[in-house]
């Protein structure tokens, strides 16, 4: 059943850009295209926005629909609308973002998306539409976000290493930062946790610290300036 | 002429959230609505998105064809979405927000706007749609902002007191702040250049300042952490 209105409209999709850190590098959830266009190529999860559901509903439908991924936090990243970025007409895309533990994602597919993994930021497969322009735009986000509030809760496991946190901190900037300078700016804001449990074994046993999480989520809110 | 759809789509507006400085309060820029939905009403300049531009050049050409403000530095604020905020059907919202000196900008109105005017924030008519959620947004940010950026160009004179400054602040904030502290934050950022000249006559002359642009602009970039 066809739907007319007195103006033309653009269509209105979102898209979901989900971050995950497996250890080694940042990663990026992509699904392959399983429709024209772009039919199989690397994208985004996403598609288009139901009447009655809200963007927050639809970004969450999309996910879980493409990708099982479900219960993230999303937030809203920004709104792509350039003429051109769609070859199917115009299209307007509200952007999400989340960081998620990847192993709390089973990747799959579906119709629109034939299959869903995880990509290392650095080694990634052409994308569909405008999204690496999106991924950027999300990438930029984060970079900017951990110079005012602390990263890593969604990100680490529940105990980590400082080398392991650092590494986190590497893999989004994506350059290799000085160990001692990271500690000693990381050590003063005061919301690691050290534990009496270590990893590596016997011979270079490195200490496992957790968040504390009242201490996080209250420099989450405040904010503050870490200088890497 | 109808335009057809296979699938219904949610019509695409913009909004903009324009804040000034008058001295004594932030005030954001309203137009009376003159046309219905909320005829009558004050509301955000704003409307629909053509076919053909971007959502930034949408921005721009409502704010100018009803308040006849331009050249504004817009930032993508947020997408309002919910089923529901537009009486009309389901209307999506792409909102900007601005910094502008008032003196800027001559208030007029246009067709859909029969009227633009300033209203400090502290006495704001009723508005229409979800505007005033859409305000508050934007507020929210700003309020952020100040706390990681230096804010002020946009919004003072040329030449001010750091009493005007502070006032700024205060009215960004919404309540006062402790002079002291204030100015002796502020002057360790070393962005603001002494003047010899003052202000105020006389009796108790106020030296007037202006902004190191260069390190203003490497602080918007750089970034701090202005705890007021």
């Amino acid at each position: 059943m066809p739907h007319t209105y007195e103006f033309p409209r653009p269509a209105l999709t979102v898209d979901c850009v989900v971050f995950g850190f497996d250890g080694a590098g940042l990663q990026v959830l992509l699904i392959k295209r399983g429709i024209e266009p772009f039919l199989g190529t690397w994208a985004l999860p996403g598609g288009f926005v139901r009447m009655e559901e809200n963007l927050e509903e639809a970004a969450r439908r999309e996910l879980e629909e493409e990708t099982s991924l479900r219960d993230v936090f999303l937030e809203q990243l920004y709104t792509f609308g350039d003429p051109g970025r769609d070859p199917r007409g115009r299209v307007v895309s509200v952007a999400w973002f989340a960081l998620v533990h990847p192993e709390q994602h089973p990747a799959k597919g579906d119709t629109d998306a034939s299959e869903a993994a995880w990509f290392h930021i650095s080694d990634l497969p052409d994308l569909a539409f405008d999204h690496d322009h999106i991924l950027t735009t999300a990438l930029e986000r984060l970079r900017g976000k951990i110079r005012y509030q602390p990263v890593g809760f969604e990100l680490l496991p529940k105990r980590f290493t400082l080398t392991q946190l650092q590494a986190l901190y590497e893999a989004i900037l994506g350059r290799p930062i000085d160990k001692r300078n990271f500690r000693k700016k990381l050590l003063a804001f005061d919301f690691l946790i050290p534990l009496d449990e270590f990893t590596g074994g016997a011979h270079r046993p490195a200490r496992l610290h957790r968040f504390d999480r009242r201490k996080y989520d209250t420099l989450v809110k405040k904010g503050f300036l870490f200088e890497l």
